[in-house]
C-alpha cells in the first residue's frame, strides 16, 4: 500500500506498544533505521526518531516527560563519557526539531532480568516533541547536551496505516496530522510580571496590541520543567514579545550581570535589558541560562568527525 | 481550609463531572458565579467559566472542542438574535482568555427528558482554554462572536481541594499549576512555506537565528480547525515571525488582495507581504481572514450597555 510515510511521524501499521527483538528488527520496520546511534535524523531536517538505552547515567525517564542527553564523546569500549558533546549531528538534529516542531518517535530499550549485560529489546512508545535543550556538564565532568522530550496527548490519538494522502497538503486536514511547537506556559506570578511591564517587552519595547488589550510572553529565565527546578517567582520570570522569548529560549539572546543582551547571532551586545520599579531579576538565573543555553554559539555545527557517533545515544 | 482560589483554574473540593441542580448551585461553589449571564469574567482578566447552553444555534460540542457563541443581541423573551453582537462585557473576556492562556471553567446544561422547556441540571466539565476567536454572521443574520474552546489534557490531571500555596509563586511549581497559551500547529505544507521563504517573516523580513538554523513559524490564513476548515494547503499559510503571526491571528494585521498589510493598531497601512516565486497566496483566503478577524478593531470596548447581558451565553 502505497503511504506518505517520508520518516517523521508514525511508521504506518506499527502501533505504539509493538515490541521488537533487536535494533535490527527496529531499522527493517523503519522506526528507527540505523543500527547504532541513539539519533535518527540531520541538522537540516530535525530527527526521526530516538532510542532511550535507559544505559545513560543522566538520563531521565518520567514516563510522558524524558531528558535525554546527546550523542558523541564516549569511550566506545567503556561506554564512558570522556570528551566534551559538541552541537553536531544528532545533536543538531534534536534542537532542529525543537524548532520545527516535529514529532520524534521514541524507542525505548527493555531489559529482561537482572543482568545489565542482558540483551534488551525495543518497545515503540509514541511520538514525543522537544521542548528545550541545553548544554551541561555532566557526572562525568565532560559538556553533554540535553533534550526533554514530552509526549503530546494526540500521539496517543493517532492511527498508523493511513492510506494515500495527497503529497502537496490535504483539503480536510485532521487533527492527527498536525505537528505542535512552542507551548507557551504562563502562571499566575507570570501574569504579575507582564502587568508589571505593562506588556511591553523588556528587549526591545514592542508590545502587541489586540482589540481587548495587550499581549506578552512571560519567559522563565530559568525552566520551571525538570531539571531545572527553576521557581515560580518575578525574579525568574522576563516580560518578553513572542520573537525574544524565542531567541531567549534557544540562547540566540544571553543577559549578563549589568543586564547587558547579547545577541550571539550577531555577535554584538544588543543593548540593556528594561527594568520596571517592582521588578527584580535574580542575578543567579540569569547566570544559570547563560551557561546552559548559550553553548550552542560557541561552537560551529561544521568539522563534525564520524567518531562523534558512538552505539548508543 | 485556606487556599490560593482566586476565581480562575479549578475550584478546590469540585471535581471534573460534579453535577447541579441550577444556575443558583452552580453560583453557590463559586464554578459560574453569575446567575443569567453565559460568561463570567472581564475584558482586564479574561473569562473564568461559560456555561454552554446546548441552546444557541449557532454552538457546536464535539466533546474536548467547543465552538462557543457569545453574548448579547439576543430578545430575552424568544431569545432570537435580533441585533448584533459587540467585542465587549464576556465577549471581550474571552479574547482576554486568549491572549492570557489562563484556563476557563466549563459547564454544560444537561437536558431531562425530551422537553426543550424542561429545567437543565448542570454538570461541571473542567478547564478548557480559548484557542481563537473571530467573528461570524450567525444563521439570524446578525453579527455574532465565536470562540474555540479546547480541553487540554493537563486539565484532567489536575487535583483540586490544594493546600496553602504562598501568593508569590512556588519554588517548586507543579505541571498541573500552569496555564498554556499559543499552541503552534505545524504541517508538512507549513514546512514546505518556511523553507520556500527560508524562514523569513513576509510581514517584516526578521528571520531567527537559532545555534542550528533559523526558526519561523507557518500561520494558516483561514484556520485548519473547526469551523472554519481551511484546507492545508501553501496557498492558506503565510510564513511570519513569532510577533506578527500573533498580530495576524488577533486581527491586528490583515492582508488586502494587492498584499498591502494594514495595522489596525496604528491605523495605517504597513508595507506590502513579501512574496517568493513559488508560493502563491490564495485572495479567497485572505478575504476570509479579514472578514472574520479585524471586526474587533471595528468596534470601540467603551459605551457597552447593560441590556448586553442576556440570559444565556
Amino acid at each position: 500500500m502505497f503511504t506518505n510515510f517520508d520518516g517523521f511521524g508514525s511508521v504506518p501499521g506499527i502501533e505504539v506498544g509493538r515490541s521488537f527483538v533487536n535494533r535490527r528488527a527496529l531499522a527493517n520496520a523503519k522506526v528507527h533505521r540505523p543500527l547504532q546511534a541513539g539519533i535518527c535524523g540531520t541538522a537540516l531536517l530535525g530527527a526521526e526518531s530516538i532510542v532511550v538505552s535507559g544505559g545513560y547515567e543522566d538520563d531521565e525517564d518520567d514516563g510522558d516527560v524524558i531528558v535525554y542527553t546527546g550523542q558523541g564523546g564516549r569511550d566506545p569500549d567503556t561506554g564512558r563519557q570522556v570528551r566534551d558533546q559538541t552541537l553536531t549531528l544528532g545533536n543538531a538534529a534534536l534542537v532542529t526539531s525543537q524548532a520545527t516542531g516535529a514529532p520524534v518517535r521514541v524507542v525505548r530499550a527493555v531489559r529482561h532480568g537482572s543482568k545489565r549485560s542482558a540483551q534488551p529489546s525495543y518497545r515503540y512508545d509514541g511520538l514525543f516533541h522537544v521542548e528545550d535543550s541545553w548544554s551541561d556538564v555532566g557526572r562525568s565532568g565532560f559538556r553533554i547536551w540535553r533534550y526533554r522530550l514530552v509526549q503530546r496527548d494526540y500521539a496517543k490519538k493517532e492511527t498508523s496505516g493511513q492510506s494515500l494522502i495527497e503529497p502537496i497538503g490535504r483539503t480536510k486536514p485532521t487533527r492527527t496530522e498536525a505537528t505542535f511547537q512552542r507551548v507557551i506556559r504562563s502562571t499566575k506570578v507570570a501574569e504579575f510580571v507582564k502587568q508589571t511591564h505593562d506588556f511591553t517587552c523588556q528587549v526591545c519595547g514592542a508590545r502587541l496590541r489586540t482589540p481587548t488589550g495587550a499581549y506578552a510572553e512571560a519567559a522563565h529565565i530559568r525552566g520551571l520543567g525538570q531539571p531545572h527546578s527553576g521557581p515560580d517567582v518575578a525574579g525568574n520570570v522576563l516580560c518578553l514579545c513572542p520573537n525574544h522569548h524565542t531567541l531567549f529560549d534557544f540562547g540566540t539572546l544571553t543577559i549578563a550581570d549589568d543586564l547587558t543582551i547579547t545577541d550571539h547571532a550577531a555577535g554584538t551586545a544588543i543593548g540593556r535589558l528594561r527594568e520596571a520599579p517592582d521588578h527584580q531579576i535574580d542575578r543567579a538565573h540569569l547566570a544559570y541560562h547563560r551557561e546552559h543555553y548559550s553553548e550552542g554559539w560557541k561552537h560551529s555545527t561544521d568539522g563534525a568527525s564520524s567518531d562523534d557517533i558512538d552505539a548508543e545515544n
